[in-house]
C-alpha cells in the first residue's frame, strides 16, 4: 500500500477536536536582524509554543515557492504535486464562485488587436475596471450559450475577467488561446487530446463571436483565455482522514479551496474576532477547523515590514480564545512566508507549533522562526501535519500488527 | 534506479561489526515533566551518548503508530509501506512457528452460532485457555488435510488459534471469513482474485467440515478466520546489504521477524545478560547483531511508569559488556514509543544515538528524547537507519563517480 492508502485505512472518526490556525505569508526574513515574528510582540503565541512541539515547516519542498492552491493542499493533507489546481480555478474561486466537475474555468485578458489580428496590447491599455464590468455585462448578454454549453463571464480588475463554461463532458486538455506576446495573432485554443476536440469547438467558436460583438469596444476588442482548469477530482478530508471539517476564512479563495477537499465553509465576518466568534459558536458541530487569517500576507506582499508586525500581533492576541475552547490538538503555522523584503510568496520554512496532551514539551520561548527549528518536530513537510494531528487526536489506529 | 536499488548496489562484505541495540517501547511522555527515559538512570547511555551522534527516528512517519511488524522491517532497512505482514503470519510468528512460501496462516476464533448459523458470540464466551487447547488436539486429530492440503492448528489464548494451511499454490488474497460482529452469519471466505480460488475452496471445505465437528462442543461450536496471510517475498538482509545478520531476542514474534529478512536465529536464554552472553559468544561468525529488548515496552503497556523507568535502568547495565566487544557500529534506539500513560504503542519519536569511530560526536549529555533531539542526526524515518550504519561501518561504496 501506499503511504496515502495506508493512512487512509488508519483514520478513525473520534470526539477529538483538531483546530488548525494557518497565518497567511507568516514566515518572514530579518531587516535589521530580526524577521517580522522576531520583531512582534507575541506573549500568547510564546506561551502556547514554550508547552508545545515546534519545528519548521516547508510548504511544499526545499526552494519551492508556493502559491496558495499547493500549499493550503498541503496543509489539508493533499500531495500538492499528485493533485492540481489550474489557474481558471484559482481564480474562479478567488471571486468566490462554486464550482462542480462540469465546470470549465479560464483567465481571461481583454486586449487590442488591429484589423489583421495582431495583439497590439495584452492589456487593452489596462481599461478601468468600471469599463471591464460594462464590456463583461454586454458579452454576458450576447452570448449566454455557445453549442449547448451556458457560458458565464465575471470581471475581475482593470482588463481581466474569469470564464465558466458549464456543461457536461467539458475537457480541460486545451492550450492556452493567448499567445502571451503583443505583436502575435490572437489565436484560438488547440485541444491536446482526442476527447477535448469538442470543447476546444465550443471555446473557438466562443472566441469567434465575442470578438465579433466586441468591435465597437476598441481599445477592449478582443479576449484572450489561458488556464483552462477543471476543479480535480479529489476526494473530501471525510474520505481520506474521517474528519468533519469547517473552514473559516474571510477570502472567497480560501474558502474556495477549503470547499474543494470537502470542508463545511461557515459564515463568517470581516475581522479577526468575527473568526474566532464564528470558530467558537460552531466548535460543536465539526472535529477539524481551518482557520485562516489573512493579512500577515497581505503586508508582507505590499512589503510593508511594520504592518505585518502588527498583524502577526494582532493574531496573537486571538490565541487565548481560541485557547479557551480547549481543543484537544492546536497547530498553529502557516501556508508559506511573504518576507516583507520579498514583496512576496517565498520558499522559506514556517514556524510550526503543535499542541495537545501527548506531546514531550519543547521549551521554547519564543515562537519565531529561529526558535521553532530548536523543536523536536525538526523540519518536515506541510503534507505532513495532518498525519500529527491525526496522531495526537488518536484518531488514527496502528498499522500492522 | 531506485535509492533502494542503488543502496543494494554499493553494499559490500567487509570484516566490520555492526550491532543494532533495538529497546521495545523506548520512548515515551512526561509524567510530572520528566519521559521514562528522563526519569531513569543510565549513565552508561548518557556517557556513549556523550561521544555518539544523535538524533529522532520516526518508526514509519510522521503520526503514524506501527505494530512491530511494520516497525521491524524499518528498522531493518525494508520499507513499510513496500513489504506488509499479514495478522495471520505476525500471529504465527508470534508462537515460534518457522513460516515458508508454501504456508498460508490465519487468526481463528472460536465461536458460538445458533442453529440457523448466526453468531452469538463471536469468543465463545471466552472459553479457557485449556479448553482451547482440547478442542484444537480434538480439531487437529479430526482434519488433518484438506483437499491435498495439510492444515494445523495451534491454540493461543481464551477462543484464539492460529491455523496454517499448507501446500503449493495456496494464495491469500482471501476476504475474512468472520463478519467481526455478533448477529450475523458465520461465512466462508471468498477469493478476491482467479488464482486464489482454489484456496478459497480449501479454507471452506475446512470450515465446513470443523463447524460439523465441532457440535458437541458448544459453546465453542464455530469457527471464524481473518487475516489469511502469507510471509512477504523479501530479500534477505544479505542480498540487499551483504550482511551476515544474526538475532537475539527472546520473545517468537521478533524471532520470526528476524528470519523473514534471512537473519540467522540464535538460540539465547530468558534475561537480559543470556542476551548479551549470547552476542558475545557468536560474536565472531557475523557482522550484523539484532539484539533485542522487550520489556520496556511490556512495562509501557501495563501503564506502569516506573517499571518501564526499571526495565531501561537495567538494559543501561547491559551497555559496558557490549562496548567490550568494541563494535565498528553501534546503534541504540527502539522500534517504538510506547509511553505508559498511553498503555499502548504510539506515534512519537525515538531517540537514537550512533557510535562509531567516524563522527563528529555531539557532545549531549544525556540519552533521552528531549537530548538527542539537538543531535546532528536530526529527525528522520527509522528506515534510514541501516544505510548509516553501512556507511559508518565502511561497507558502503561511493555512489557514482
Amino acid at each position: 500500500m501506499t503511504k496515502e492508502e495506508v493512512l487512509q485505512s488508519l483514520a478513525m472518526q473520534t470526539d477529538s477536536k483538531l483546530i488548525l490556525v494557518v497565518i497567511d505569508g507568516i514566515g518572514g526574513l530579518p531587516v535589521r536582524g530580526k524577521t517580522e515574528l522576531e520583531a512582534a510582540k507575541t506573549p500568547n503565541l510564546d506561551r502556547l509554543a514554550y508547552k508545545s512541539n515546534c519545528g519548521l515547516i516547508d510548504p511544499i519542498s526545499y526552494g519551492i515557492t508556493p502559491g496558495s492552491g499547493p500549499s493550503h493542499l498541503a496543509l489539508f493533507g493533499y500531495d500538492p504535486f499528485r493533485y492540481e489546481i489550474g489557474r481558471g480555478v484559482m481564480e474562479a474561486l478567488g471571486i468566490g464562485l462554486k464550482l462542480t466537475q462540469n465546470d470549465l474555468t479560464a483567465r481571461g485578458n481583454f486586449a487590442t488587436i488591429d484589423e489583421k489580428g495582431t495583439i497590439i496590447d495584452r492589456r487593452a491599455g489596462r481599461i478601468s475596471t468600471e469599463k471591464n464590468q460594462e464590456i463583461c455585462r454586454f458579452l454576458q448578454s450576447k452570448i449566454r450559450e455557445v453549442n449547448g454549453i451556458k457560458v458565464a463571464i465575471y470581471p475581475g480588475r482593470e482588463h481581466r475577467f474569469v470564464i465558466v463554461f458549464q456543461g457536461e463532458g467539458l475537457k480541460d486538455d486545451l492550450t492556452d488561446a493567448d499567445p502571451q506576446k503583443d505583436g502575435q495573432k490572437a489565436k484560438g485554443t488547440e485541444n491536446l487530446t482526442e476527447e477535448a476536440q469538442r470543447t476546444a469547438e465550443v471555446v473557438n467558436e466562443y472566441l469567434g463571436r465575442a470578438m465579433e460583438a466586441l468591435k465597437p469596444f476598441h481599445p477592449a476588442n478582443a479576449v484572450l483565455l489561458r488556464g483552462f482548469s477543471k476543479i480535480p477530482n479529489i476526494p473530501t478530508m471525510f474520505e481520506r482522514f474521517k474528519l468533519k471539517p469547517a473552514a473559516i476564512a474571510t477570502y472567497p479563495m480560501y474558502r474556495g479551496l477549503a470547499r474543494l477537499v470537502g470542508m463545511e465553509v461557515l459564515e463568517t465576518g470581516e475581522t479577526l474576532q468575527d473568526e474566532v466568534e464564528t470558530l467558537k459558536n460552531s466548535f460543536n458541530g465539526y472535529d477539524f477547523f481551518y482557520i485562516h487569517f489573512k493579512k500577515p500576507d497581505s503586508a508582507g506582499e505590499d512589503g510593508n515590514f511594520k504592518l505585518k508586525v502588527k498583524a502577526l500581533e494582532e493574531i496573537d492576541r486571538m490565541i487565548p480564545s481560541i485557547l479557551r475552547l480547549n481543543p484537544d490538538v492546536l497547530v498553529v503555522t502557516g501556508d508559506h512566508s511573504t518576507p516583507a523584503i520579498l514583496k512576496s510568496h517565498s520558499w522559506h520554512p514556517n514556524p510550526i507549533l503543535l499542541y495537545s496532551k501527548y506531546i514531550r514539551p519543547d521549551r521554547i520561548r519564543r515562537f519565531t522562526e529561529r526558535q521553532c527549528q530548536k523543536g523536536q518536530l525538526g523540519r518536515f513537510p506541510a503534507l505532513e501535519i495532518i498525519p500529527l494531528m491525526l496522531a495526537n487526536g488518536l484518531k488514527l489506529k496502528k498499522f500492522g500488527a
